[in-house]
């Protein structure tokens, strides 16, 4: 890039630092980790544990979930089909960008809507975005109800609830499945250590 | 936070790394600085110059600009007065995680009206966020011209173009005034790192 400034007869000349350059530092790569999965799953539980994991072991991460963005980026949004997509495609485009700057990022949101999710992964190169099916059976999420969303669901008082009454389209081929009822959360995390070690995700 | 797995009876906790955390291991501040100025006053390469010399002094730091932003997150908006503003609502919004993460962002957008920047400040902590005047006369943006945007505005091939048909509002209190008509960028990007490192943002 070169920007000639004509009043000093000066030629502007910036290095824009790359992923790559980035990537050689850090010493692992960017990277989404996109967490779908039914409220109650443990998305946002298992991407901090993950996100704590790997700051254990130097890695530069960072945790995008409705706490950071559905109060901030997305509070235009509201739940209906449509709102969801948008809402998705923006986290898609954020997740892009914490990629980009050669950050592992993990986002944890219901993202219930495949195309939405294809749409996502589709931004990124192939290996960058690592779609992690957070696989926990309805009832057990329905019997956790953390947040007491499900009781307030099934008494109508929330419109368009996943799971209830709204949709949840399970991944095809995602690259990674925890099974929330069935293991630990630090059985899940090494799981998923072990699938970014393996792919190459953490060195550069 | 603590997620009771009833299926298994295990209680889930999960450590979530701070910002503190974040700052003292990378050993400077997270913050935004927030780069407003005509279309050619030089924002884009100032901000990458600055970029690159944080870079070379181990600082993380990462540019939102025109071309990671508007063709991704915001390419379903256009440059009405109504979509100018949702353009820096999102990009302050993205400034703020940036911010959280531990990052130093450079935002490099025209952000031409006062009430848009002032509302981006107002997401972060106070000192988080950082406003650079990049103050260049707009004969001068005009004459470099390097897109070719200001002739074709001026054709009336560009409708609201900034500084021609679409007002700018410069910036009353900036942080940092940077006068790219009359200094280098060598200059204007010490006297940005000189800012940093008095008002404490190179430390954690």
């Amino acid at each position: 890039m070169s920007v000639e400034t004509k009043a000093t007869n000066i030629v502007w000349h910036a290095h824009a630092v790359t992923r790559t350059e980035r990537e050689e530092r850090f010493g692992h790569r960017g990277a989404t980790l996109w967490f779908t999965g039914l409220s109650g799953s443990g998305k946002s539980t298992l991407a901090n544990a993950v996100d704590a994991a790997l700051w254990e072991r130097g890695v530069r991460s960072y945790v995008l979930d409705g706490d950071n963005v559905r109060h901030g980026l997305n509070r235009d949004l509201g739940f209906s089909p449509e709102d969801r997509t948008e809402n998705i495609r923006r986290i898609g485009e954020v997740a892009r960008l914490f990629t980009d700057a050669g950050i592992i990022n993990l986002t944890a949101f219901i993202s219930p809507y495949r195309a939405d999710r294809d749409a996502a992964r589709a931004l990124q190169k192939e290996g960058d975005f690592i779609e992690i099916f957070v696989d926990c059976p309805l009832d057990v999420c329905e019997q956790r109800d953390t947040k007491g969303l499900y009781a307030r669901a099934r008494a109508g008082k929330i419109p368009e609830f996943t799971g209830i009454s709204a949709p949840y389209e399970p991944p095809l081929r995602p690259e990674i499945v925890v099974q929330t009822a069935e293991r630990t959360v630090e059985e899940c995390v090494a799981q998923i250590l072990s699938y970014l070690s393996n792919s190459g995700a953490l060195k550069p």
